[in-house]
């Protein structure tokens, strides 16, 4: 044994599955013990239940395990990453937890239970003060924490040291997201080529409550979510990976454009999510091009975990506006879910 | 003869160019009887000349056509429209209406002259009142219009009728804007195939102050300015033709989504303007389903005159949100114009 | 009455199926009187049976009509146009053809039935001799024809002149076809996006075969093929409609290319095919351009039933290559159908 | 001093020039100490002179860089990679090889010269036998050695171990090719959204002679090429990176599919270039799915110097088919002439 911690892929077929197995391919501390999915593909090697679409290759460590049932991650693994449908996660997350695994869900079903926190170390690592509530408010063994929905993500990366500084009264975001983010098959082609959909079920409600969840302060046993309105307009376009977002902010205080770059550009992690083998770096990059951020070019900045910002400037409306852009399956999913466990290590609340 | 009013395009081997001479084709009131274009052109047949990018094909009226300098326009023509760029406008449509010519303009020169109306005739006709003005202050024979720019268009059409029923007080648009809108060769390839680009160069000025001068009142020899702020993030997007706005809005008073959709749904031509060969019908489309307008689908409504409006309903920060979307080159630019010199004609500012 | 023809469309939710209706709008011989579908569908009204994905405005005809069972075009129908997947047509289409239908299909079910002709009314309207020998074969008291695969159409279009001057023996014809091909919602977007999938399932084997028994004479009670080789090579690109082929041919003689293009240029319809409304207006079109034909500018050509051609050349390996362009769902598909009914009706093989 | 070679890139602002720097960062042979550019260029940082198109970070070492005259690459290089557009290189190459640097060039220009190789150092590293031959035919003190053109790259590597085995005599290509190829701003976006552009200047006649001199074996002075005919078709299509290339093939003998894989899966690399740091491993990887290779999961193959093929398969008119997929400005361009020139050291001809 290499002494590294035990791990299950929960949905390993499908996109953001595939996600975590790529990631994790050599990953310091985690290895994949045990592949999950549909009933449909219980019983085949992941090479046949797989339709592998990454451009990274298929590690050769996953090509032969053959996919079980989701209890099969109770029988030597410490951690089940779950990137399982949302309503498929309803059930099956607390079932594990309860039985003793640490469930790190990129599923949206939990994140707005009281004590299940949504992480971002680079934000909110505090916030898995939950895990301790939620162990004894559910007599769970395990626990579950989640990360955020993928456009939700690099959105609040960029706010929180504009909160810090500066404390924001309202927000409007318009995303441009990506095919990935649909899964696969996901967007039918002939919906976007030469096209926009202005329309994301279900997104723009968590772009405007989970930001303020990641965003607010631990008070005894629940969060006490930032005070701030979110308007949210999503839309689909025609990109592979990568979520861009226009940002418009109300602060409480008139701030110039150069002293919010700085105050993003100077941003760091905790100390305790700093040095986390998935930690990005820097943690916002800000763009000093007029037409940047873009996802062609930085998707994959600081492995694609890092944070882009750009064309920040004067607001007539708002005050301040500006583009943040992140990788909405590598940052937005299954990194930011490694990251999330790669924290909980550190805080030893995985052993 | 066959008593159509002759017409001369300047700029006619560009994209907006290409439209005019496409809309032009068969027009009941209008004859296309001169072509002018760049130092490089003059000379040659349009067939030559011009790189046509059009799916429509190229009349055969124009194909024999010889490009000109501006000025063969005074010969016989008494309308110019012009397709030039902003720089080459700004100079030669000042020359030609002093010597006699209606300039109804794409380019974006002379839109913010004090006495050159923007002109949407569903929105304001009635500014062409300025046209008598501008005549005497510049002692032209002839005179200057314009129309907005393609983003400011559909925008304006979906403010007018909120705008009267309830009031405005400010107003975020977000724009995902077609490639068409940059002329051509324009974007290159590689900088939008899965890709966005959140930056077009001088769009969001346009944005932010073409809508408040088409939105406001003449007042004696000017126009008094619509009183809202507006501000606007504008992106390019991997989309052929057509412009999809992303609108958050403030209004005066609370105003419930079905009462701006009864108002948009409702909201007619005024009386000068309805009748027009180029008259969109309806005026604005409102969409029902969840995930309209789009491109692809909606940029025809109307033969490309009507406004698509969809997804209107409550924001949390401004009060009210929803999409709109036009056709760039045909209300958006060429269409629009021509509608503008058909208004001109019924008002017998051109005879 | 109107004394048109009432027609059924299997398959009406379909991307085949939404094109027979758009393009059946004001036909004027046939009028739509029955919509079918899958059981799920059966029952609701087209508005909400169907999600319509194509430009053109859904006709108000069908908007209330109800889907019905496959069964219930023999009430009130003479012609059932056929949209359905080869593996239901398979069964329905004979059995409606027994009980006196006209099925007039674009389903590859039954095109390599012996009695069963594959029609390009430009090129072999007599093979619907086939019709009264698969009457007698079957005890049928209607029949099937059948339109050729999309690929198959353009192609062979362009052949038929070539063969009938100078003989084939030989053809590599290599396609690069359009999403709507694949119906809906057929090609994930994340397969095709900065992308070109080298494969596309059974349609190689229908490219070899098809042209082959097109281009082939009527013998008593069969067709006998022509007699070349064909090798497909079938891509799909990211392209909404239209599919593009490269042809290579080694001819019996040798060829000029000004004498295959003047072959091509020259040839006309059969007098029975050439004044039906839908018929080609012209066959092939010759674009001269070094550049085309190409989707975007040549598709809607002679309102999509025309074929292009262009580039014709020497090749070094075979004699004689070119490009040649179809529209894929109209005349690869439901326009070809609706023209192999009309011809149909003009040889009162339908009253 | 690292005792790194140094050398220059000519038109390195360019797309191949920003590729040439990518993959020279860090490179543990090169180290660049000069860039030259156009006139407009000359005496610009890099970070000014260049707008920088790829994913990859540009390296900080040329990002002060100041654009130079092509003369400046003889002051202290001893290899110059020249990425000049054709009509630029014709002149500028001959006179720095004379002066004694190595050009080691992907321009057209001196392909087609008896005594210039075009290298593929997995296919035919012995012909650099011709630069001796060159020096004293121009009484150079340095040389040219060039790479083929893009389509050409990956189309001979798999062709070397089929001609070995087999032998061939005819040869149709058809090429569906990236955006990058056309450099920036290269293709126009309206030219390739929902396009497809069946033409590229120039590049059929590439494709149809390159590969014969390739293949071809040195004899005394000069190469006697390969003697089999190539007809190629050149394509470009919505892609920004690899291009995928439709091969049907006649033989001399009659070949199975099977040995055809067999020959091209265990093809190696020449011995004198195995080792070098750019070599491909595997040098042909045989993609055994139905559906590939692909651009978009395909191109990283090898660092992007990997072959791929796949669909190797029986045709009906040649007897072999199959699809063959290279990374256009990696193995195509850039990456390819960094190998050749890693050869020339190996073999001694730079030192």
């Amino acid at each position: 044994m290499n002494g590294k911690i035990p791990v299950a892929i929960l949905g390993a077929n499908g996109s953001v599955g595939q996600r975590f197995i790529q990631l994790l391919e050599n990953h310091p501390w985690f290895e994949i013990k045990c592949l999950t999915g549909s009933d449909r593909t219980i019983g085949k090697p992941y090479t046949e239940s797989c339709h592998w679409i990454l451009p990274e290759h298929m590690p050769d460590a996953v090509k032969a395990m053959v996919i079980q049932e989701n209890e099969a991650a109770l029988k030597e693994c410490r951690i089940a990453f779950s990137a399982m449908p949302a309503d498929q996660a309803k059930d099956v997350e607390p079932a594990l937890a309860a039985a003793g695994l640490a469930v790190v869900s990129n599923a949206s079903a939990h994140r707005m239970d009281k004590d299940v926190p949504i992480l971002l170390p680079e934000v909110n690592p505090e916030h898995t003060g939950l895990v301790e509530i939620q162990r004894k408010n559910h007599s769970r063994k395990g626990f579950i924490v989640t990360n955020p929905n993928c456009t939700s993500t690099g959105l609040t990366v960029s706010l929180k040291p504009i909160l810090d500084a500066f404390g924001i009264e309202q927000l409007i975001a318009v995303s441009m997201q990506a095919l990935s983010g649909a899964g696969y098959p996901g967007v039918p082609s002939m919906d976007i080529i030469d096209n926009v959909v202005p329309y994301i079920k279900g997104e723009e409600e968590k772009v405007e409550t989970e930001p303020l969840k990641m965003l607010g302060k631990i008070n005894g046993d629940h969060i006490l979510n930032a005070e701030f309105a979110i308007s949210a307009h999503t839309n689909r376009v025609a990109v592979t990976d990568g979520h861009t977002v226009c940002v418009s902010l109300k602060l409480r205080h008139d701030v110039k454009p150069a002293d919010a770059i700085e105050a993003m550009r100077a941003y760091k992690c905790p100390e305790v999510s700093a040095d986390l083998p998935s930690a990005p770096s820097p943690v916002i990059q800000i763009r000093d091009e007029a037409d940047r951020p873009q996802p062609r070019l930085d998707r994959n900045t600081g492995k694609g975990m890092t944070t882009s910002v750009g064309r920040v400037r004067v607001d007539p409306v708002m005050g301040l506006k500006y583009i943040v852009f992140s990788h909405n399956t590598i940052r937005g999913a299954a990194g930011g879910a490694i990251y999330n466990a790669e924290l909980l290590v550190k805080q030893k609340l995985i052993e």
